[in-house]
């Protein structure tokens, strides 16, 4: 058994050690005088597994033998033997080498991996294909201020916001396709809700009725990621005191002009004219949804055609409404999506619409007008939706490497 | 059944149509008049399947009901229906939209597809968390002038060449990590070997003797993705004549001194002294892997130092050379990795011995003053083994939307 030793106990003449490895912790008795047992070291142990009920896990390593692979060269600054860091955000991230060792932050990993497992393996039995789009693009066609400039060999290039464009164009190629990767936004955002860097679960698909259909798929691939998240992260949920939430079939759907008209109503709270919602109408919704409705989410639908991309289809019963969502959990805006414009010269009108030239969309025009079908698609964050599941107080904290506006390192 | 009309013939009174859907093609057969069949428009059809031997697939449709949903705005200006398309590179990569609907081109996105969930799925099963590393950094650590340079908020940052120190610092919390996404190289490369952005699979571990136990690791894993491949993608396959490799339990290991001396004595070829192997040099590797040892891979190992990063584990018995390695496919560089130095002290000493400043390493650093394991790792590029795989001229080819010196669009 390899692994970090993660506390050492002496009582009598007996040595307590846990030893972490990949898997989680093991505690291993020492009958014998064993020296050098630093916190921190990297060992080997050779011995005798054996029940013992009172050990983490319900086993315990009787040790025979203890090789030490590596030493830390100094003492460890944090003690990452204690359940709880009790660090700030700040120390957590600026000691990330050393933090991420700690059980508990650890955990939050694992769980971001088996999201990002979970994304995949329910978007293929789908009949979605993965795809990579580029990050780095010539134009910054959607407009907007928060792009990131790239020098790239003299010319000035941008830092993809989004997969949108491609996963759209793909849609004529593939029917259904996904991708997990990073989308970068510069805003400048010092919150506990937005990273500059994330990951993105983007999903793009043909032959929709409308919206409904997304949200109806969407629904069913949040379920699938939570439930394998409690298939496979038992111990990690544990330390958090967290539960899966339940994803209903029939997750609430509220027009946003009715959210608002009930935020107002029943919390006292009017949502800025000049956004759509606000966080924290969001967080209103959220509570709405928890304490009238008794569900962790809520679609609200109808966003003003004005505050939504160009490409957002509208809808056709009032156009200045369109056929877009957002899922809000927990209060928070977990995934964004819409049915989209896919005749090319209704396209065009709402390009122009916008104030833009649709000279600079030459290329992702050029798929609709050779033809798309119906479609729509969204994009989900998936360090909200660990920060969610676990009540993190910051986004954060589900980031491995956070960027903000103040952090580029580590 | 829903798809984009693919082609059209009528012999007699009858239609036979192609359909392209999201898995393939299907014949479907109207013997009712039927207008409007433009080809490239999206149709449902409802009709009845019925076994014929001689339509695609072993399966046709009998049409009895079709809806046009949405149609090409304008004629396509490439004739998709062709078993092959015939474009050179600039038109595949400038009509991308398009051309990406063609059934052969549409194969390579699939078979990339299906390496991408073969690598996830293999490494999970492994023991390997997936992790998700910036791709923005705030310094440039690694030297060298292959960084694309960014404006972060009117600060210089740069985008990431490979998760390399993200992944190491993370087998100090995970012991074994890997890692999908893309990694970004500022070389004026003009070659059908290079993208300027592309794919990498990385991997990371903990605990290995060597860097034998890698490329054992690395050799398991390709014969994994391979096998998906084989597996799912027999239709793929077959439009190209092209068949999965063998990959052997003993792909043939040399050194790279050894190496070059057969290759000047069986091809005359004298690798230039700069480098460690050239371009030619590797494809005459791979000309003997094949011609003498009947392999498509082969593996190099023990490059010089002087020509390996910094964080390379020289070899003990001869410090000039690294135990590092490159794994050749066909000729081509497919996956690189090593061993890597793991002590805090030898690795203060590697960075100082090649030019650099510890100081700027910080926060790696970190990792190895608290303790870190023998560990090593590798990162292959995903659309060089689709390229090599299927025989493809240019690596462009195999990037949906790829990115060199010239080419940013779309």
């Amino acid at each position: 058994m390899a692994g970090r030793i993660y506390s050492v106990r002496k009582l009598g003449g007996i040595i307590f050690l846990i030893l972490q490895d990949r898997c989680g912790l093991i505690q291993v008795v020492f009958d014998k005088k064993t020296d050098n047992l630093i916190v921190g070291s990297w060992v080997e142990i050779e011995g005798e597994v054996k029940e013992e009920k009172r050990a983490p896990g319900g086993i315990e390593l009787r040790g025979e033998k203890l090789a030490i692979i590596s030493q830390p060269a100094e003492d460890l600054p944090i003690d990452l033997s204690k359940k709880e860091l009790n660090v700030n955000l700040n120390t957590l991230l600026n000691y990330r080498p050393l933090t991420l060792r700690h059980e508990k932050v650890r955990a939050i990993f694992k769980i971001f991996g088996t999201a990002l497992e979970a994304y995949g393996q329910i978007m293929r039995q789908l009949g979605f294909t993965e795809i990579k789009s580029p990050k780095i693009l010539g134009a910054a066609s959607e407009g907007g201020a928060n792009f990131f400039t790239i020098n790239y060999f003299g010319k000035k290039a941008f830092l993809a916001q989004s997969p949108q464009f491609y996963k759209q164009i793909c849609v004529g190629a593939f029917e259904r396709v996904f991708e997990i990767g990073p989308v970068f936004r510069a805003e400048k955002h010092f919150t506990t809700r937005h990273l500059n860097e994330y990951t993105s679960l983007d999903a793009e698909m043909g032959f929709i009725e409308n919206h409904e259909d997304l949200m109806e798929k969407l629904t069913e691939v949040t379920r699938f990621i939570f439930e394998k998240i409690e298939e496979k992260n038992q111990e990690e949920l544990k330390l958090y005191n967290a539960g899966v939430p339940v994803v209903s079939k029939n997750i609430p759907r509220y027009r946003l002009a009715e959210i608002k008209k009930i935020i107002k109503e029943k919390y006292g709270y009017e949502v800025p004219s000049e956004t759509d919602i606000d966080p924290k109408g969001e967080a209103l919704a959220g509570r709405f949804a928890k304490e009238e409705l008794n569900s962790d989410f809520i679609f609200l639908t109808h966003y003003p055609t004005a505050m939504r991309p160009f490409y957002t289809m509208p809808d056709e019963e009032n156009p200045e409404e369109t056929k877009g969502f957002d899922l809000i959990f927990k209060g928070l805006e977990l995934a964004t999506g819409s049915q989209r414009i896919h005749d090319y010269k209704q396209l065009i009108k709402s390009i122009k619409k916008f104030g833009l030239d649709p000279k600079g969309f030459s290329f992702y025009l050029q798929a609709f007008k050779y033809g798309m079908p119906p479609h729509g698609g969204w994009g989900m964050g998936a360090e909200r939706l660990v920060q969610q599941l676990l009540n993190l107080s910051s986004v954060k904290e589900a980031a491995l490497f956070p960027r903000d506006v103040k952090r580029l390192e580590p």
